[in-house]
């Protein structure tokens, strides 16, 4: 009953930068569950377990496969109702998908903008191109016209923050003494860009930091075995 | 054992327009509570309940007194837990508190952009004089120079509601299938702009107007009972 979970990685296997994957592994962390995590290229994982999901993070307990962070999160509440809640009750489920919401609708396009040249570089080659095309699509620019804005989009990044700054001088956490998943969905947001950015934007004094340093100190510290390029 | 509500007003007694105030009748309606609500002026505040407090919501219940929306919420939480729930436990009062910071720190400001002027038409000549100072120092600029650029924050301020945006594709509340305190707060808000503004900014097709109707229909339309520039 080994639990395995399917994160991505660059060209360095050990380089496991995906925001949803890092959700997952806190959440499994909190849970107190083992598991083994076998971190894929992108072009690996239509080939993995019989092309059941076009995306990582994929969960596999006992025979169940579960993919997207949230919905694995969900499958480990119910799951397993003793081991401690993610959300704190479905008042803390459901506000947990505004939390979400906020991180994919403010944070990524953010991140994504920052730091979209650098992710293609820790890639492995046969990753690349894929990432290039789909990501310059997206983005109606080259990889090398998003670096150049870059230092422009670090200056905006501060204020994007604002709601969590005001928050956290109030709580230690999203979730208020403890942390819940709500901290993990916008910690696997700031993850990502610390293990694939050389550009940090946040002030060592800002409030935010020091939550995300309260983060990164979880469960012995698992957000910091990974090597980051923010250091 | 009557519960009464201090409110705001503007100098028909009958405009009660703070958002605030707005989330603390929601709460009190969705605990199925009867109270009744006393509006209250700006220079009222400071002689009514002994100057209890500087701020309006402020609750009486049989001899306790509670001033701020949320200590309101946590007040009747605590004091009628056989009733509905306005946060659904622990994690979603915790997560309230970030749609508070969220509400507070990007939708507010915004709002205080577009309508100051706007709101200062609405009040009682002895508190326009409190209100212009008071607003004018915080804004840097006096009212008639907010309303000159109020065009401009109305044509921002739609993007300043994507994550509720997302969130609304997904479920029909903050709350998820019903509507928590969270949903109140950034009601109250949306309130406010609709009450004391002749400018709405939202298209009638956006996800956002349509979970803002939900809302004024909560309740046998409590939100509709009061005259709205917006119409």
């Amino acid at each position: 009953m080994t639990i395995t979970l399917y994160t991505l990685r660059g060209a360095d296997p050990a380089c496991t930068f995906s925001p949803h994957c890092w959700k997952a592994v806190m959440a499994l962390k909190h849970k107190g569950l083992d598991f083994e995590e076998r971190p894929l290229r992108f072009t690996d994982i239509a080939r993995t377990e019989g092309g059941f999901s076009k995306t990582v993070p994929m969960l596999r307990d006992d025979g169940h496969l579960v993919s997207d962070s949230f919905a694995i999160a969900e499958y480990l509440e119910e799951t397993y109702p003793e081991h401690p809640s993610l959300f704190g009750g479905d008042g803390g489920r459901a506000l947990s998908r505004f939390v979400e919401a906020w991180s994919q609708s403010v944070i990524h396009p953010a991140i994504s903008r920052i730091a979209v040249h650098e992710i293609w570089e820790l890639l492995d080659p046969e990753d690349q191109p894929y990432f290039r095309e789909s990501r310059e699509t997206r983005l109606g620019n080259t990889l090398e016209g998003m670096a150049a804005n870059s230092p422009a989009e670090v200056a905006a990044f501060d204020a994007r923050l604002e709601p969590l700054r005001a928050l956290v001088k109030r709580q230690p956490f999203l979730g208020g003494e403890e942390p819940l998943f709500a901290d993990y969905i916008v910690f696997g947001a700031l993850q990502w860009l610390r293990i694939v950015s050389t550009r940090w934007p946040l002030a060592p004094e800002d409030g935010v930091t020091a939550w995300f340093e309260r983060c990164l100190d979880l469960f012995e510290e698992t957000g910091r075995k990974v090597r980051a390029r923010a250091g």
